[in-house]
């Protein structure tokens, strides 16, 4: 069986839910589906949950007349797509009254906002349940309690309670096809509580690992993942497969695909992910695994990712002090600031933080409490870095990708400020100037894709 | 005016002597001499230091017979170079009283080793400075405890205590040529101790930040410092001039020229240092500087060393946690186990570290504790690495270093386990592995140097 996940885009109108419909047919494993709420039909658009915001909003305000625009658009756009859906059904009405008793909740409850958020995907997953049993389709809407997705009581962001899996293989015994609304669970004292935004990937790939699916697919909008940037690549090579490794390495140098942490519980159980296009269904994809049955080029993909910082320290003899580099980071994490890599010389190191961590106060203080403790020589922040990531796991069998890309960088005038090739060689990591990022992967691109 | 030190190849016979005082006649600033122990005539000779360890050895055991051999082989060592040099002072019966009351030290004293070793030096000096006086430069012998080298009392590793400095530059006020015994100094209960093995270097770079000299100069048997292990290239270029950061990098990454502690006083009180050939002093040697004149070539040494051992880790999601790396370090320190460098992916990093910490029990304890508060999803120590180390300041200023050597060791099939370039520049680190190290090296070399 398959658990097939669609994006807020594949949601958003009548005509897309149909296709939605046609995938789903099409495949008599397709038994799973989990649903985001209606995002975009166009780019002027405005996606459901965006409006529950300002609804809540409103509702915090006591605005009446805000309150009632907000609801009245809402309903206005499930509406819509019941009517063009041609359901008859009575779900418009119990749509209608869940979002308009939203109103009833205390405000005080820290689960409040996260009820008003869930209602889009709650209220989607009802309609298509309708939709797809209307349409000959046997189809059953389950909610998040049902499902057996418990959760944490963290507001904005859930965990799943260890146990839930345990409950979510049930499913496997239902004969519908199932309808889960993404992005909520429900806590032991059933509140409704989401997951970080962006979360119904992250409920897929709960449920694909909870039923033991053989296949993950997650429908978006684009054919897959490209090798890089095609905003700064012109046509960049679609990547057919790669493991979770990789993507993770990828999604977190600044690939922007897949919720970061969607990955975990399908890659824990083994489940292969398959990235699709709703609106181009034959296209293979992108497929996600655990061990890569294809090889050949040493990159798959080359990522990019902008503001971060250097802290240079440098001390004479630094490294006959045992601790110094413990000392360093206790300092660090110490002010809450997270480091990203940590390339050493002899008698200094660089440090790379993420520039949002070192807001003017904390870089004070982190230049302060340093000097302090450990009376480095030279001490300095550097701002305006980027990182260009390759990865690949077949880099380790391939002599040269750091020559390579040294080599494009050099031949194309840019500095390697900084650069990182850990033993794992599922990546090497080159630091540059910010001003020279795109045309560093402009070099090297190249170099492997053509 | 200038510290001369001078090693024990370049006072082992009368004939090195005569040329020492030759080189100190010769230029009128040479005002501080350091000597230390009589060194090899030949391969096949044996170190005064040597013997006196075998003395201390005999004396410990009480073998009386042993004993004697010891005392007369390093008396008659004295006397030989005594009568080569033509002298007739009493000096060799001071020498011969001083060697044979060594065993008045008491045995149960931690001092009484660093004595028998100090004497090896300080009875060198005497000698010396009387053959200078007879032949017309006015010389004086100044015990340690008379030139204010007044240190910590840690047998074998003694550390200048603060404050001596404001005693040592009272020695500018002697009128004659100064010869210092090195390797040892006072304690303020007046017992011998000595510095770490080899240092003389650290008495000479003690004196010349005492008496804040123009100069200090470091006679050995070489010409200078070679731009790499000649063992390995074939003549490589000698380095004229380096800064005291690249010094204490190539020092650090291999090269075996000088003790590593003795740039320290003399770096941080800016004098500049030169290694010169006693046996060649018309050479100018390498210049040691806090910053250097000469600009062009991006490298000025590759240096090599061996015995590393990788420690790999990695864990999904690993780059969420924060002060994982802090967590992983403060299991290290306290195991006593010392890192080089941590090259990190983002679910992996790699921890460099020599492989003499990382004995069987030491290791398993790494892999348990490790396992243990990580939990990580792979744990794996590697062995038999090698670090080349590319070292320059003005790296910085050349795009391409890292991209020029990588592709040499790429055309010569030479896969790098590692790399990390930090923000300063100032060097480059390759790993590989150990069988590759030779051969990495005279693929690098002929990149920067021909």
């Amino acid at each position: 069986m398959k658990v097939a996940k669609f994006g807020g885009s594949s949601l958003a109108s009548a005509a897309q839910i149909k296709r939605v419909f046609d995938i789903v047919r099409s495949d008599s494993k397709r038994k799973f589906i989990v649903v985001s709420a209606p995002g975009k039909r166009s780019s002027a658009d405005t996606k459901v949950t965006d409006r529950l915001i300002s609804y809540y909003q409103a509702y915090q305000k006591n605005n009446l007349s805000e309150i009632k625009i907000q609801q009245d658009w809402i309903i206005a756009r499930y509406q819509n797509i019941y009517e063009d859906l041609g359901l008859t059904s009575k779900i418009l009405e119990e749509i209608t009254a869940n979002i308009k008793n939203l109103t009833d909740l205390a405000l005080d409850s820290p689960f409040t906002y996260d009820a008003f958020l869930a209602a889009g995907e709650n209220n989607n997953a009802k309609l298509i349940a309708d939709y797809f049993t209307a349409n000959g389709l046997p189809s059953r809407y389950v909610h998040p309690a049902d499902a057996g997705i418990r959760v944490s009581s963290d507001p904005g962001n859930a965990r799943l309670l260890s146990g839930a899996y345990e409950q979510i293989k049930y499913l496997n015994e239902l004969d519908e096809t199932l309808i889960i609304p993404g992005f909520f669970g429900m806590t032991l004292d059933d509140e409704v509580c989401t997951f970080s935004r962006g979360g119904s990937d992250i409920t897929g790939s709960i449920i694909a690992a909870g039923v033991k699916a053989e296949l993950y697919e997650n429908f978006t909008d684009v054919n897959g993942i490209y090798s890089a940037h095609p905003g700064i690549i012109k046509n960049p090579t679609p990547i057919a497969e790669l493991t979770y490794r990789e993507m993770r390495e990828l999604a977190y140098a600044g690939f922007s695909v897949l919720h970061d942490e969607a990955l975990v519980p399908a890659y824990r159980a083994h489940v292969p992910l398959v990235i699709k296009n709703t609106n181009n269904p034959e296209h293979p994809g992108t497929r996600i695994v655990v061990q890569r049955q294809t090889k050949g080029k040493p990159v798959v993909g080359i990522a990019s990712s902008s503001e971060f910082s250097s802290l240079y320290l440098s001390k004479y003899l630094m490294n006959r002090e045992v601790g110094f580099g413990r000392k360093v980071l206790s300092v660090l994490e110490n002010l809450g600031v997270r480091f990203e890599h940590m390339p050493t010389g002899i008698d200094d190191m660089s440090i790379i933080i993420r520039s949002r961590y070192l807001t003017q106060p904390v870089a004070k203080a982190v230049i302060a409490n340093l000097t302090e403790s450990l009376h480095p020589d030279e001490l300095y922040i550097e701002r305006d870095f980027s990182i260009i990531t390759l990865v690949g796991e077949d880099m380790k069998e391939h002599v040269g990708v750091t020559a390579r890309a040294s080599a494009a960088l050099s031949e194309a005038g840019i500095s390697i400020a900084m650069l990182s090739q850990g033993s794992s060689e599922v990546s090497v990591m080159f630091v540059v100037k910010s001003k020279d990022e795109e045309k560093a992967l402009q070099a090297i691109y190249p170099v492997f894709f053509e």
